[in-house]
């Protein structure tokens, strides 16, 4: 990747993605490209399509930056058939852009499992990576927690959790300015002996790594922010992840059936409403563009189907973050080290 | 235990176990028992310290409900071994009391694994269960959602999961009149084929069966009360159930963050506070009386190390309540029919 370094960075977006595709994905890549001018959109999607939308949206939108795609994956759609059975969706041509060094980075708001998978079997993975994976930055009260897997792959190995926290590592001091990022394993409850069979393993092998393995964490420890970095499978990550996303909704049900109790009560939540707003703003996900997708062999960032204009726009500016700072070289770098003491 | 039925009703209560105790403890009983006279207290543990403590608070306690154990299980023990090691804590004491048919129900809010261990192999299990099962109430949209496991054991097989469900059915059909109460399987999407070899293998049996389930649930159906009965293992469950408890305080966090931003955030904040705590009360784990352990030859309930009066005395009138409603006899009689089938 890096003697692409010499030329301006690229960057793919799967105009045909999220669930308000082209509409956000225009919106964000046009708002990505007028808060940063150094790097090339390339809008992977329905070429008429697109522009109809721009044309709809007054957006001006350069034809030029679209590179036709006919079909779409939908949500029913098994990923990995897809890429037989829909060779020209916007997913596998935004992929392949990738894969023949035509682009840097892909950014996607499609369906995350079949964005997953497409884009580690045409990316391809970086050298002794098994397992890509998947983090979401969560809000805490550090404000530097990401959690990794949260859904790239479910019933992995201790030995994949360990690339896991290797690519985070790199991804959190590189992004977030951390020099030596804290590792910790999700677990239900702090003692070495406390766990199933595949955390105690991997506690193993990240006691003996050099990574900064500060032990077991618990369930209630994320949201404090006790470590840099949460180390779980994809099944449990997701879980957490999704439950979590819930919770401001219940917050609202629950003042809304409060209010109806009480006229006086429903005023003051009426009148507190936009402070509550403005409080919990940090726990909106448009604000972190999207999760990166790690381990394989270029950027590649997926967002929630929901992905708003803000949130594409983060995503772009995201990748492109991640290609000035040559992350994947770095991955590479850190892995090859890595091997040589397995 | 139906013969039991002619005598009144004994419940146990662990009165070392919690991280106040024995004052909450104390309290909670002599609340319950204003609430409900119909049954006869064992207050377990040290009966010096207890009655001290009774003298301290003026609480009239009369010293005959004292069954005294002169030793405390405490957090750093090893759960198995104290059943040898401290043959007289007021928790193998309490344990014993119910083994011995002395009482009917043990409540205690010791350590949850320490509780779980020492009630399964003193009480023994109910006949064709392998693996009794935490549940934790959830608070929802619905406001009957129940997650199993939230710890019993981590490393089972999909057949516990089974036994989880129906424990779960009969417990949440007898306590909260829900005739055929929905079992759902927590999962990473709600397609057939997502997911982990465990749940699909669970899905399998749950299919099989002739509960109530309605397939499979994500992260973020949870607080939505999709599901009577969310079932899971008890490692996802506990960190669930953990993470999930962490939430009001970031809340509170968020909220305290604005309030610096401001003055006029900050009075805003605190003329809502109220509200707000009123709003969210539905989350206070104390209203639920802790979590029942089911699965085992007697009633037991576990709650919070920092279980607060309200806590104890809710948990000692669910302990009645699963007396009254004969549950042990049910789990039995449905275990029976489900044991021929398979």
């Amino acid at each position: 990747m890096t003697e692409l370094k010499l030329e301006k960075c690229k960057i793919a977006v799967d105009a045909m993605g999220g669930d308000y595709a082209p509409k956000h994905e225009i919106l964000g890549a046009i708002a990505a490209m007028k808060e940063n001018k150094n790097f090339d959109l390339i809008l992977v999607g329905d070429k008429e399509k697109i522009l109809k939308v721009a044309r709809q949206e007054k957006i001006e939108l350069d034809e030029n930056v679209i590179y036709h795609a006919s079909q779409v994956i939908e949500m029913g759609d098994k990923p990995i058939d897809s890429i037989k059975s829909k060779p020209d969706s916007s997913l596998v041509v935004g992929a392949k852009l990738v894969r023949d060094k035509k682009a840097h980075a892909f950014v996607s708001a499609g369906n995350t499992g079949a964005v997953a998978a497409v884009s580690t079997l045409i990316i391809g993975r970086i050298k002794n990576v098994e397992r890509p994976t998947i983090g979401s930055f969560i809000p805490s009260e550090t404000n530097d927690t990401y959690l990794f897997d949260v859904g790239a792959f479910v019933d992995v190995k201790p030995q994949h959790l360990l690339e896991y926290a290797i690519l985070a590592s790199i991804f959190v001091k590189e992004l977030h300015g951390i020099k030596s990022p804290s590792v910790a394993l999700l677990n239900v409850g702090e003692e070495e002996e406390k766990g199933n069979k595949q955390v105690k393993e991997t506690a193993e092998l990240l006691r003996k790594s050099d990574l900064n393995f500060i032990g077991n964490i618990e369930g209630r420890d994320i949201l404090k922010g006790k470590s840099n970095i949460v180390i779980c499978d994809g099944f449990v990550g997701n879980i957490i992840l999704k439950f979590g996303e819930s919770v401001p909704s219940f917050m609202k049900y629950l003042l809304k059936q409060h209010a109806e109790k009480n006229i006086f009560e429903k005023i003051k939540i009426g009148l507190f409403k936009n402070t509550l707003k403005k409080a919990l703003s940090p726990l909106n996900p448009d604000l972190y563009g999207g999760v990166p997708l790690l381990g394989v062999n270029g950027i590649s960032i997926i967002g929630h189907g929901s992905s708003s204009p803000l949130a594409i726009k983060n995503m772009i500016l995201r990748a492109k973050e991640m290609y000035d700072k040559n992350l994947i070289k770095k991955f590479e770098e850190a892995l090859k080290t890595y091997a040589i003491k397995k």
